[in-house]
């Protein structure tokens, strides 16, 4: 794993915590939903509603989107931020959001809980001195061509720069597979764990892309030990200017959390927190 | 998902179940535990009553080993499947063992309860055709470059012969990653189901390569809702002629059975059988 | 490299040369042209002329044709042999042609004279096995998810059964790119050179798929050294049954065949044949 | 290709060429050369001075470098820059290096003759969109994970700022291969061509990461039709700070050269300039 210093394990096995609002990341399963984008006033109040009310305990949502084609939807820019504060004046739901640009971290910072650095800019190393330099949480998104070696080290840029509070987050990566937008890598979350003391969320709907796979592999990250889930939720998915194929209606989203919650709660018992190599404590 | 006809979902959602002793695939989760290869009476015989005594409720192990080089060891054939059928008579688990030449199909039959197919293999058609006209179950492993659809084309080889026994098994597919041998795939799990009716079992094993991280991919491919798990135990794993770094001892098979079996029925509730999307039955 | 003996390049540089019929593999471009499949008696002799009046120096042509789907054409069998071996009478060329299953390897030996591996049975270790015990040459394809490795162990498991007459040939690997078909790896060319003695191939149709982009490749493999190309011709490729998009038709072949000539003689000058490395020979 | 229009080849099929300094980009070969980093007074200049001598048209070097650790040498910066303005002032080759901040973009100018995008930023769109403000010609290398559309749409983005100078440079991309540091996808070279009107360079230094592989993938570049040339060399190249094993020798460079430049020139044969698909001109 090359140079890693301040992203490993220490022997003593203390994971870190992040207290966000009232939420505390590494203590229990972390429920983020939200739309892909913040596209518009009534979706964005009314997506943040259903999360609330749908058992969420984050709102997420794109103000900035990094988008393949200069002429696809770019995101509502500072107008969208504001949005996304009065969702959390609403409903006291932190704010989880993505930077794209060193020049706007600071000011993205008086609107966001938890700055995104989605996978495109996962070796953005600009950007991630940037917000290695704010002590605002980071949730760092995996690259979809980055092996666990550089995912850890963009988090070593973020450390290193005195920001300790990073949550890496799998999203998916590129493979040959077709049916699925990417392949979803959960085996990142016990490797990220027996490296690190960070906390690893896992985000399924751009893992999968396919609304019908969401819900299996949101349980099935639970039980590989995930700390949370970003889920895609669209108060009308089909209207949605981005990624209509995977968001999750409000109705679907409290049916989802209803089941995670519930099988989260099942790990919670001691016998899956004890590892079958050493019969001690689970790293 | 191109010409498949008998291995697609009918629209009444009838599943496969296939018997095999006394366990009925597709109902349940089923666990098969055993070596990578047939080394020794001693190996087999003592992994075998492990395996039992563990909780297993197959044997699986290699006669036919294909290995990259052809100076390494590639199992011992016949005396190989001998001991395999001894150690059936000492447990009474069925065994699953690998054919890879057409020209044994006919005889590996009469010692196999459950003929497997390779990754290397998987588009060996003229293999996949033989084993068609058994009538052995048969385990199809997914080629570790081979799509989806790909895979299922592979399945419909095996039907199209009249034999409707296919149990699929995802082992990870090749990517960049290094940290793991091979990046298992958990997502073709709500896939496979969604498209066919198929039972489909999960190798955690070689699917990750690590012993430390095959108990949480264990959890996960249950959560996803696979139907068996294929987990590698020896009774001395540092002795093992392959795959020495992924076999669990005995005490860990135990120690994992236990934990895989009460998630495993946890997820037997009915909330978990019931889909977020139709609001109806999993498919 | 792993166990690599009988492949290895000696101390000494010598290179493996295979005489067949009249052309010696190693010594000069050979062009071995033909359609994928044998489809009829009409194509497959229209076909073999085409590539003779051309200037190809050998014939190919597959009889059995490993196909995705059990479904698609499977290839003519014995009967598309023995117009290969008519094809062979007629224009005085050496035929290409692959074998799929270890019980057809001596019969199809009676009509080829080159055997073919192709990429979905790289790692089918009993065919490799059998041709290994023939003296044909075999021509051994690259599976399209192998390592450099893995493909040179697969020779050596032909070269470890006494056949000394191995070709291999790149056609492309699987990668996450859509454009092409495959992404055809021409650094295996040199990296070949450097580890090995024996002579390789390049698939320029298989290897992009495209029609557009088979004559930038083919030069593009001339200048990297490689000793063969295999070209797709069909006297009417939008009849093809199979790879209609990436067959040339014979003009196009003709055209085709006189560039690479020309640049495959220009090539041969010494300064070309020494390596800017040693200053010596090139390996 | 989704929404591609500035990048796209018009009926005409008129291409693009950049006057940079002498050099004409899209007129006959551009071979440019220099090391990985600038990391001396001393290791740059007479570098630069042997990249001339030895028939380099162009000089690269990295100020900025993105380093996979945040422990690795990172470039000199300014000063680095500087070190790039005075090579230029000694021999009067125009200058490649690469901005990765949106924040340098503008300073970097004054020293830059051509912007390099490197493949961690390609899809770093405001990166993107800075140097599309500029009107200063950019070298855009593809992502390593990273498909033929995607990268169009990158050069769009800088089009479509009203910079009409892009130069796109295929590098390598990530397979599941390790004896090389990536794959050269030589197809690039015709594909870009049939679809857009840029030009496109190779970098064989980075492409392949194999000192011995070098020689033989810019004669096949060259073969395919590419435009350009990046060639890391280093004065002395075992005391690199990075790619140590990828760098030319001064001596190895102007080898090199010469048999390009003989290479090229032959292909500027006509023969070479007709399609054997249409007959007439080459796109």
């Amino acid at each position: 794993m090359g140079n890693l210093k301040l992203v490993q394990l220490a022997e003593n096995g203390k994971r870190t915590k992040i207290k966000v609002g009232s939420v505390m990341i590494g203590e229990g399963l972390v429920i983020v939903g939200g739309p892909c984008g913040v596209e518009s006033e009534k979706q964005t109040l009314k997506t943040a509603e259903a999360v609330k009310t749908g058992g969420g305990m984050m709102f997420r949502g794109g103000a900035f989107k990094p988008r393949t084609s200069p002429y696809d939807f770019q995101g509502l820019g500072l107008e969208g931020l504001k949005l996304l504060a009065r969702a959390r004046e609403n409903t006291g739901l932190p704010i989880v959001t993505e930077v794209i640009d060193p020049r706007d971290v600071s000011w993205v910072c008086e609107f966001a809980d938890i700055l995104q650095i989605g996978a495109r800019n996962m070796q953005n190393f600009s950007l991630l001195r940037e917000v290695g330099k704010t002590g605002k949480p980071v949730l760092l998104k995996r690259g979809m061509y980055s092996t666990l070696k550089e995912w850890l080290n963009c988090a070593e840029y973020i450390l290193a720069e005195g920001n300790p509070n990073v949550i890496l987050c799998e999203r998916g990566i590129r493979t040959f597979e077709t049916y699925t937008r990417n392949t979803l890598d959960l085996s990142m979350v016990p490797a990220v764990k027996e490296l690190t003391h960070l906390p690893i969320f896992i985000d399924p709907s751009h893992g999968t892309g396919k609304l019908s796979l969401i819900e299996k592999m949101s349980l099935a990250a639970v039980a590989a030990g995930a700390d949370g889930l970003l889920l895609e939720v669209h108060c009308n998915p089909s209207e949605a200017k981005s990624d209509a194929d995977q968001q999750l209606t409000p109705d679907q989203f409290a049916a989802l959390v209803k089941k995670i919650t519930k099988l989260s709660r099942f790990m919670d018992e001691k016998l899956f927190k004890t590892s079958i190599i050493t019969g001690g404590d689970q790293i």
